[in-house]
């Protein structure tokens, strides 16, 4: 690994706590601690994870120069509705997966009621935390922003609909144009609501720069699934946390399986080139973000 | 049926027109019409339901005069989160209902995955429409109130925690006060959240009465549970649109199991006349509200 990928592993796992311990603090608020339903929530929030969203939400107030304790609120409420949203994925009646992040999945933990009870209340608490947690004074009046912005990103307009894409993609071949439509939607709008949160939240500024930055992130969303895509193929199970090889053996379609493995590897590089060139135009300092988008193409997990 | 019962539900008819064709409109705005998943929406969402919940956000509303266009939002909103636990609460893994108001479960009607799936979108579409709704100018600043009366009530301090409280009292005798804290986060905190939305989206005035109006809420969202009760032993299936006796069937601790049928009757009874007490301290016209409570009561289904 080179230095400066080191160095942003570093940064990444020092959010990665910071979220952890906040996740831990809305948990803790809640009443009925040893009811089913919270610790299946507190297992599937805290069951791991590269808290790569909530990543960006920091990364993105940081080119505003914003404090992380007024990015905490956003960060937090989009890693709910990304642990929701795996929790669900995993049910038997969608992937079916036991295993996640190396570890049993929800409903393999606890059983599948209280999974889906899990999920449901997971997304519930996103929208619990945009609307009481803690904002910058000059991000007070677009606290009804971050919840549309998340709303439509997780909804029949984004990862709700490109999972119900996904699995009906399952077991037939679909086209570049289909599966971009899918990721776009099931991995992409979320990615890019981290990105408007994290603008949003700095006020003006931000939203000053949210076009730039909604290119950003479109190239980074579709890099990100196209090099899970690639892990798929060329990682290990153990690397991964989840079985190597699954979407061959749900006879996926993916980038490798319609551009070849190198095709697809060409496809991430041209994605981080365009990302970044759309950072060159924001008159920021924009450093964080650029190194999320190389870790995007060259993370091995 | 009496002359008061018969006019009244020609109310709640009236509104249920309203409110669905407000539903329609939301679901219309998707994307993407073909795709089961918003195909599994509409037909949960639509596919009947005396829309109890809109209603009062309706009769709470003229309380203090306000129109019906701007009540639309908070009402279409409370209306998709019932309609998205319904959706769960059939599931196979939770009460695995193949019947809901006479017609095919979501998951029987699709399949599970869709079912999963159109529950937490139509969770998502409340946040979406409560953010993004026409709303009266004066309520403009309690938008983000609104969310979190919503999100409060439907999740794990609410909504979700009851159904896992009630998941786990199945098969097992369960104390008048267990039932009353199972009951009064199931059904009571969307009925009072209900009633909060209302009052919010009357700005200031209605605020001002939301400690008699809470104290209603609770009232009858427990009135309506111990009916419901009622109703599973009394009524028929045909007359309910579910399976009668299917809390006997689940082994299920009810009121007329812990206080016998008559003395839930009582019960409910002493709930609406403590309602009724409270809606005589509000200085405003709350008729429509004083109907519902009888109606809760007195109702066949």
């Amino acid at each position: 690994m080179n230095l400066a990928m080191t160095l942003f592993k570093q940064q990444l796992e020092h959010y990665q706590i910071r979220n952890n311990q906040q996740l831990e603090t809305w948990l803790d608020s809640l009443q009925m601690q040893d009811n089913s339903l919270i610790r299946a929530m507190r297992y599937g929030l805290l069951l791991g994870g590269k808290r790569a969203r909530p990543f960006l939400v920091y990364a993105t107030g940081a080119v505003f120069g914003i404090d992380n304790e007024a990015l905490d609120t956003p960060a937090s409420a989009i890693e709910c509705i990304h642990a929701y949203s795996l929790i669900h994925d995993d049910l038997p009646a969608m992937d079916d997966d036991e295993l996640r992040r190396g570890q049993a999945t929800c409903h393999i933990e606890f059983d599948e009621a209280t999974a889906i009870l899990a999920g449901d209340a997971l997304q519930t608490l996103a929208f619990s935390i945009l609307a009481e947690g803690a904002l910058a004074p000059q991000a007070e009046s677009y606290r009804i922003k971050m919840v549309q912005s998340l709303a439509s990103a997780s909804g029949a307009s984004g990862m709700c609909l490109g999972q119900s894409l996904d699995l009906e993609a399952e077991n037939r071949q679909v086209s570049l144009q289909e599966l971009k439509v899918i990721h776009r939607n099931k991995t992409g709008a979320l990615i890019k609501s981290a990105i408007q949160l994290g603008a949003l939240a700095a006020g003006e500024a931000g939203i000053e720069q949210l076009p730039r930055l909604n290119q950003f992130a479109e190239k980074i969303g579709l890099a990100f699934q196209v090099q899970d895509d690639i892990l798929d193929i060329t990682s290990d199970t153990q690397t991964l946390g989840k079985p190597q090889g699954s979407d061959i053996a749900l006879n996926k379609s993916t980038y490798p399986s319609l551009l070849g493995l190198e095709g697809a590897q060409e496809k991430a590089a041209l994605l981080l080139k365009e990302a970044l060139l759309e950072l060159e135009s924001i008159p920021y300092n924009t450093d964080l973000l650029e190194q999320f988008a190389r870790y995007v193409i060259e993370r091995k997990n």
